[in-house]
C-alpha cells in the first residue's frame, strides 16, 4: 500500500485533498463539482446525523421533507432572499428527452418545456414557507419544530471536496413562532446544540458568535454561527443558526390568530449544518501519516490485527479475538476483526493507521503465551503492551481518553493561535500568517470591505457574550466598544 | 375535529387520498407532482428506514452517496436502459438566474447554459456503473455491497400521493460481483429482505416472483419483485430486486483480475424499495374510521388520554399514567400522553383513531378508585377494561397481538381474492371485479400485450417456486405449464 502524499507543511490543500480521496471518504464525480461519498466517509456522516438526529428530536423537533424543487417565482417573493442568494442554481428548464435523430443518442424535448421554470433548492425556506401558510393558523400550531435531511445544490465556481461541493447534503431547520423571544430563544438553542456537537462529537472547539449584517444570510435579521480554526490557520463555519424575524411569514402571508383573537405574522428561524462538517472533522485532527478520527465518531473504534505464520496460530489467535471482539461489542464499542489473508499485518497496520481508526490492537502466538495484546494509539502513534484481562475496560477508558485528548489538542491549537492585535501593521501581518484575530472594528460594514479587500479577512464571528472593552478600529481608528474575530476563511 | 371522507365502497380514491392528507401523512406542494411529507408521515417512513437499513447491514451492505445528477449521455451507454427509461425526466439545462430587466423577479441567464443538459436521477445504475469502473480492478474488490437513500425524479404525468409522485424517496442498492452465481444470490436474498419486511413490519402478505420480460426494468436479465393486493382488488408492485447480469459492467467498462488473472466482466444486481410503501401500508390496513398502523411501523404505538374535569383530577391521573409511560418506555414502546386541555377527551378519542395509534389507553378518577384502565384496540374497535396491575406487559402482548391480527386479516382477504381462472369469459369479469387471477398463459409478449389491451390486467408476478402445471393459455389457448398472476395494478 502506498499512501503518498504530501505533509500538511508541504502543501495544505494538496495534503487535505489527497487524505480524503485516500483514506476513502469522498471522490469527484462525473458531474462537475458533484462528490461521491463512498462508504467509509458515508459511514462518519451517518454518525453525524444519528447523534445531530437525536439531539433534535430530544428538543421537540420532527422531521419531514419538502420537494427538490422551487418554483422560480418563489424566490423573488422575499427581497433580501433573492438578492443575497439564488443567483448560481441549477435550473430545470425541460421535463423529457426523445430518441436523437441519428437513433444513437437522446436529446432534450423541446416541446416539453416547463411554464415556470424549476430550482433545484439551494435552501428551502420559500417553498417551506410557502408550506407553513397553510399548516398554521392559530396559537395552537405553534411552535412548528421542523427539520429536513436533504441535498441542496448551488453551483459553485470552485469547489471542493466537503468544504465546497455543487451537491451536498444537510438538515435544515425550519421552525415557526408566536413571539419573537421564543423564535430568538430557538435560534441559540440550536446553536447550542451545534456547539456541543462540534465540541463533545467533533473534538473541535468553536467560537458561538454573531454575524456581522455584510456576513448574514441573505433574509435573516441575526445569523448565529459556530466557527472553528483549522491547522493552516484558517477559519471554517461549521454551522449557522439564523433568527429571520417575520421576513419570510410577510413574504409568504403566514398569520396566526393570537390567543386574544388578532391576527399576526409568524417568528422564523432557520439552521443547518452540513457534510461540509466531514471537511472539518478530518483538518481539524488528522496528521501527516493520515486521517485521525475521534472515537466518538469513527466507524471503526478499535481494530484487531492478527499476527500468524500457520493456520493453527491463526485459529489460536481468532479464538481470543473473538472473546475481546464480543466484551467490546457488548460495551456499544464497533470492533473489525482483520484476518484477511490477503494482506500482511504490516500492510493492515498503515492502512488503518492512515485510515484513522483510534485504537489498533495487534495479537501473536507470544502474547497467548503471555496473556498480552499489543495496543496502538492513532492519536499520540504510542504503542504500549497490555495485560489482556479486562481488556474491554481498559479499551473503554482509552477511547474517551483520546477523544479527550483530541479535543485538548485541538483546543491549545486555537488559544496558540488566537491573537489580540491593536494595529494595522500587526493585523496584516497576522492575518497574512493565519488565526483567529481579535481587533476592534468601527462596526461599519465600510470597514469591513476595505479590511477584506486588503488582507482578505473577514469577521468570522463577534462571540456570543463577548466582553466589551474601549478601542480603536484597527483600522479606521475610530472608537470601537469590542473585539471581534478576523480570520481568512474557508 | 370534522374528518369527513368517502367510505371506500364510495369512492375508493378518495378515501385512499383524503386519508393521506387528512390524517397529516402527506400533501401535494406548489410543485406539480411533487409531495410534502408531514412530520406524522415521516416518521413511520423513518421507521421503515432504519428497519431496512439495519437488515442490509446485517447483510453485509454499506451505504454511501452518488450525485443527484447523471451527465445526459450516460443514459445512451446501455441500450435497453435508455430505451425503457430516462426519457420523462427532469432535465437541468442552465446554472444561474439573474435579475429581469423590470428589477422584480429573476429569469434564467442564457449565457449560463450547461455544455451537457444533466438529467436529475430517476435511478442511478449509470453513474454508479460509470464509478465502480475506477473502484473495481481484481476480485479483491469484489463483492461490492452498495446501498444509496436517496430522492429521484422521475416525471410521472398522473401522480397520487406515496404511489406515484414526480419526486420519491427510495433507496437503491448496486452490488457488483465476481460471478453470475453470486449475483444472482443477491438478487434473491434481498427479495427475502423485502418480503420479510412487508410481511413482519408491514404485516403485508407478498407474493415473491419474477416478472414477465415486458415489465422487466429496463436493462435487467431478470427482474424479481414482491406483490401485494389492496383492499379494492388491485395489485400494488411493493419492491424489486434485479440481476442486471452483465449488461452495465460492459456498458459501462467494468471489469476485473481473476484469481487466475483473466480479464472478466463483473455481474451486477439492483434493488429498490421507495415511499411507495407508504402507499401500501396505508391502503392494507386502513378503514372507513381512517388510518390503522401495524404497531411495529407505528409511530405512536400507545396514547395515554387522562379524563377528568377538576385539576386535581388531572394531577391524579397525571401521576398514574406517568408510571404507566416509564413501564412502557422501559420496554421501548412509544408512548404519548395527551394532556393537551385545549381538546376534550371524546375528540383525541376520534383523533387518535383516525391516526392508526394501536392502542389508546383512558383513565379517568373511577379507574384510579378502581385499579383499572380502559384499553380500545384500533383494529378491531374493541373497548375492553383491564386491571391497572402489570399493564405493561398486556399492552406489550397486545401490540404483538395486533401486528399479528392484521397480518392474518390481510393475508385472508388476499386468500379470499385469489381466483384460479379458466376460461376467457370468466377471466375478463373477474379482472374487473379485482383480485389476483392465477391464469395458464402462454408466454408470448403478444398475448401478454393483448390481454392488456383488452382487459388492463398485467402479469404481476410468477411466484418463485411456481408449482409446475399443464394446461392452456386462458387467453391463445395454446399449450402452458403453469399458471401466472394477473390483475390490475397501481
Amino acid at each position: 500500500m502506498a499512501k503518498d502524499f504530501p505533509t500538511r507543511e508541504e502543501n495544505y490543500a494538496q495534503w487535505y485533498n489527497d487524505l480524503v480521496i485516500k483514506a476513502d471518504l469522498a471522490e469527484n464525480s462525473a458531474v462537475r463539482g458533484c462528490m461521491v461519498i463512498k462508504p467509509y466517509g458515508y459511514a462518519i456522516w451517518e454518525k453525524m446525523q444519528a447523534t445531530l438526529d437525536k439531539m433534535f428530536k430530544d428538543t421537540g423537533h420532527s422531521n419531514a421533507y419538502f420537494p427538490l424543487f422551487i418554483p422560480k417565482s418563489f424566490f423573488s417573493k422575499e427581497a433580501a432572499h433573492v438578492e443575497g442568494f439564488a443567483k448560481e442554481c441549477a435550473i430545470v428548464t425541460h421535463y423529457r428527452l426523445k430518441t436523437s435523430e441519428d437513433g444513437k443518442g437522446v436529446v432534450v424535448d423541446e416541446d416539453a418545456k416547463l411554464e415556470e421554470e424549476l430550482i433545484v433548492r439551494p435552501t428551502s425556506e420559500t417553498i417551506i414557507w410557502d408550506t407553513y401558510r397553510k399548516w398554521i393558523q392559530s396559537y395552537r400550531d405553534l411552535p412548528l419544530l421542523i427539520n429536513q435531511w436533504a441535498n441542496v445544490v448551488r453551483w459553485e465556481m470552485r469547489t471542493r471536496l466537503f468544504l465546497r461541493t455543487t451537491e451536498f447534503l444537510w438538515q435544515e431547520g425550519h421552525t415557526a413562532h408566536a413571539t419573537k423571544d421564543e423564535a430568538v430563544e430557538e435560534t441559540l438553542k440550536i446553536l447550542k446544540i451545534y456547539s456541543e456537537f462540534a465540541e463533545k462529537w467533533m473534538a473541535i472547539p468553536v467560537i458561538r458568535g454573531i454575524k456581522s449584517p455584510a456576513e448574514r444570510f441573505a433574509g435573516a435579521v441575526d445569523t448565529y454561527c459556530i466557527e472553528a480554526l483549522m491547522q493552516d490557520g484558517k477559519a471554517l463555519q461549521a454551522g449557522t443558526s439564523h433568527f429571520l424575524g417575520q421576513n419570510f411569514a410577510k413574504a409568504f402571508d403566514v398569520k396566526y390568530l393570537t390567543k386574544e383573537n388578532k391576527l399576526e405574522h409568524v417568528w422564523a428561524t432557520s439552521w443547518g449544518v452540513s457534510t461540509r462538517l466531514m471537511g472539518a472533522l478530518i483538518m481539524a485532527h488528522s496528521d501527516d501519516k493520515g486521517l485521525v478520527l475521534p472515537p466518538n465518531l469513527a466507524p471503526i473504534q478499535v481494530v484487531i490485527v492478527p499476527i500468524y505464520r500457520k493456520q493453527e496460530q491463526l485459529e489460536a489467535v481468532s479464538e481470543k479475538a473473538n472473546v475481546i471482539m464480543d466484551a467490546l461489542k457488548a460495551k456499544g464499542i464497533s470492533v473489525k476483526f482483520d484476518d484477511r489473508d490477503t494482506h500482511k499485518p504490516g500492510w493492515k497496520f498503515a492502512e488503518y493507521e492512515f485510515k484513522g481508526v483510534p485504537i489498533r490492537l495487534a495479537i501473536g502466538p507470544r502474547d497467548l503465551e503471555n496473556g498480552t495484546v499489543e495496543l496502538a494509539r492513532r492519536d499520540t502513534l504510542e504503542k504500549e503492551t497490555y495485560q489482556m484481562t479486562d481488556i474491554e475496560n481498559k479499551v473503554e477508558h482509552l477511547l474517551e481518553q483520546i477523544q479527550d485528548n483530541l479535543y485538548k489538542k485541538a483546543y491549545a491549537f486555537r488559544e496558540d493561535n488566537s491573537f489580540k492585535i491593536d494595529t494595522w501593521d500587526d493585523f496584516k501581518e497576522r492575518v497574512e500568517k493565519g488565526g483567529f484575530v481579535y481587533a476592534h472594528w468601527d462596526g461599519t460594514a465600510e470597514t469591513e470591505e476595505k479590511i477584506k479587500d486588503a488582507t482578505k479577512a473577514t469577521i468570522r464571528a463577534i462571540p456570543v457574550d463577548n466582553p466589551q472593552e474601549e478601542g480603536k478600529c484597527v483600522f479606521s481608528g475610530k472608537p470601537s466598544k469590542e473585539r471581534v474575530i478576523f480570520a481568512k476563511a474557508y
